[in-house]
């Protein structure tokens, strides 16, 4: 018979999830699903008797058999665990529990390893947002990531992303260059850089913000690690965006996992000829995202109801806007080649031939009409490209 | 009271509509509505009592006075007179009676003066799509649409747009080098030629295809008659294509009436940087167009149920897809950056040591991973790419 489970967040719970931390792959679906189901203390119990410690490297060993002193040390790299229970715990992680798994990874995180200011707790309290896709972006993809996540933060949503090259890379600075919150998941240890190229930026984000991993300090990042990994960049956030994605990116891992979460997912658009917009066309073409190329369409998507609303987008007054409907009904008549006397005219309109001259002389101040003799047509082709459109 | 509403087709039926089309500007609700209602010979009678011949220009008289010599002329010009209840009468055209009208223009049109070979009831008896846009196209804009007109016509399926620069212009391009069907539509009769620039274009369409146009022979082309023209574009084909359109482009038009049609409408994305794809991104993140990059994305769209299904798009097979699921699990246990010892490899993946030594001498044949010593790691960045992508 098991030992009841212990509350969780409570000092055994805790030290039994690092051990498993250690002794576990991150987003191992049973393991997970154990951990709610029979407490963690009981699961480590479990574990601990089948595998037996000289199955373990020296480091899992140690992490496993002494949790506190594992704690002790990652504390000394700036390190928290954060567990379920925990104020910091991000709620939203919670809905894993319910979500299918995926390459079989998924679950709620046994915690996370948290390194840097920034609570998870209140990331997660407001409009947050994913901006995931392509390592190998062109210039265009980096530069709406960058937009993107710059007026998302400006409008005070928390940005997540990984932190590999290209648009993980573009989103973080975008974020930071509206002075706004930005967090980084990793698929290595939160001590850890991957990519070594972007050691000024995780460190950045780790003085300033937040890093964040599944993994204890020092793993390395692994494919079963980087597939867990995007899970949690979908569930830390209300919606996520895809930038610049191939058929087969691995942001399209992270929409799945969106879209397994029953969160909003977006994808911004491209030239059809580039193939890194190909998976992104994909998912709006199937519906499964929404097409989105401003920041306020993702505040939209992901703001409370009406929080923002999106301005019906129009171009600047034309000419044609500042006329009266009657003066509009005449030049709507005028011909584009042939001109056309007054009263052909005032025919077409159905409108009195007074009136139609009336029209027509403000019509020529306003250069949208040009005289030929007695007859009328409409002016240049500027003019004629502002009244053939509608 | 009225007389009997003649039989559509017949001569008084046709003559009467030859008049009202010299009498009325097209796509009048009203007069429509009324030629449907109390038949267009009575309608006719009541007009001329309620204009008078004197309010009439030269041509229009002669047209309404004299319908029998206005189509012996229109017939010497090469123009017949499509009138309801005709063979050649497009049904597809019949559904403007019940579509709200726009502008102040719509309903089904007293008839059409045709120039080419083509029958309009062919062109609708199959698969057919209109694809408009912007007249000051990008070259990436006519790409597009040539491209998919070309692939649609190869496919069968005939295609209708304005005459206009940019996107029209590009739509039968494409169509034409597939050997396909395309007709043109025209705000001005279908004897003339606008713009002059197209005199080829339209001529070519004229004596191997159709030049469509609601007004008679020698009209010029007006903002009224453009509007009343898109409607057509609309009307005539099982679907329409947006390639390149600004927020207030005319195309936008056609659109609308795709959508009070109640045909599917599709747009073409592009990069979010050109203006000229704002109106097509904000159909298709408004959801009242369908986001399409290839032809087959059209096909299937205005297609018969499953008579065009468009495969799942995905790259050329990788190496990673010419492993064996145990190879797979161990190379998702390989670290990226730093190598691991087979042992621990083995614990990570959880495969028997033995099992993992055989995966790890075939993933190092295959370049997927490499040996430091006696651990190993995932080999060269374009490898780890690979792996790290779902």
């Amino acid at each position: 018979m098991s030992a009841p489970a212990p509350v969780p967040g409570c000092d055994d719970d805790r030290l039994a999830r690092v051990a498993l931390s250690y002794l576990t792959e991150p987003g191992n679906v049973r393991v997970n699903a154990l951990a709610a189901e029979i407490g963690s203390v009981t699961l480590l119990e479990h574990l601990e008797e089948k595998l037996g410690p000289d199955s373990l490297d020296t480091r899992s060993r140690q992490g496993a058999l002494r949790p506190e002193r594992a704690l002790a040390a990652a504390a000394k790299l700036g390190l928290r665990f954060v567990v379920p229970g925990d104020d910091e715990w991000p709620p939203a992680l919670d809905d894993l529990a319910r979500a299918d798994h995926l390459h079989e990874r998924g679950g709620v995180p046994l915690g996370l390893w948290v390194r840097g200011p920034a609570r998870l707790d209140d990331l997660c309290s407001g409009p947050s947002v994913s901006v995931v896709g392509s390592r190998s972006a062109t210039t265009y993809g980096t530069d709406q990531a960058a937009g993107l996540a710059h007026g998302a933060a400006a409008a005070g949503c928390a940005v997540v992303s990984g932190a590999a090259f290209g648009i993980d890379q573009a989103a973080h600075r975008g974020a930071l260059s509206a002075r706004g919150r930005t967090v980084a998941v990793l698929a290595c240890g939160a001590d850890r850089v991957y990519p070594q190229a972007h050691a000024d930026l995780i460190g950045h984000l780790a003085a300033e913000h937040a890093v964040v991993s599944e993994s204890p300090p020092g793993f390395s990042p692994t494919r079963i690690r980087f597939l867990s990994r995007n899970r949690l960049i979908a569930g830390l956030t209300r919606g996520t965006v895809v930038v610049e994605a191939a058929y087969r990116s691995g942001a399209l891992n992270t929409a799945n996992w969106a879209g397994r979460l029953g969160r909003p997912l977006m994808a911004v658009p491209g030239p059809v000829t580039s193939s890194l917009s190909a998976g992104a066309h994909e998912l709006v073409r199937t519906g499964q995202a929404v097409l989105v190329t401003r920041p306020e369409h993702v505040l939209e998507v992901i703001g409370a109801a009406g929080e923002h609303l999106v301005e019906e987008p129009r171009d600047p007054d034309r000419p044609r806007d500042l006329l009266t409907p009657r003066q509009r009904q005449v030049l709507d008549a005028v011909p584009v080649v042939r001109a056309a006397a007054a009263d052909s005219i005032a025919r077409t309109a159905g409108i009195r031939i007074t009136d139609v001259r009336g029209a027509l002389d403000r019509l020529e101040t306003a250069g949208l009409v040009e005289r030929c003799g007695s007859a009328w047509r409409l002016a240049a082709r500027s003019a004629q490209q502002e009244v053939l459109s509608s």
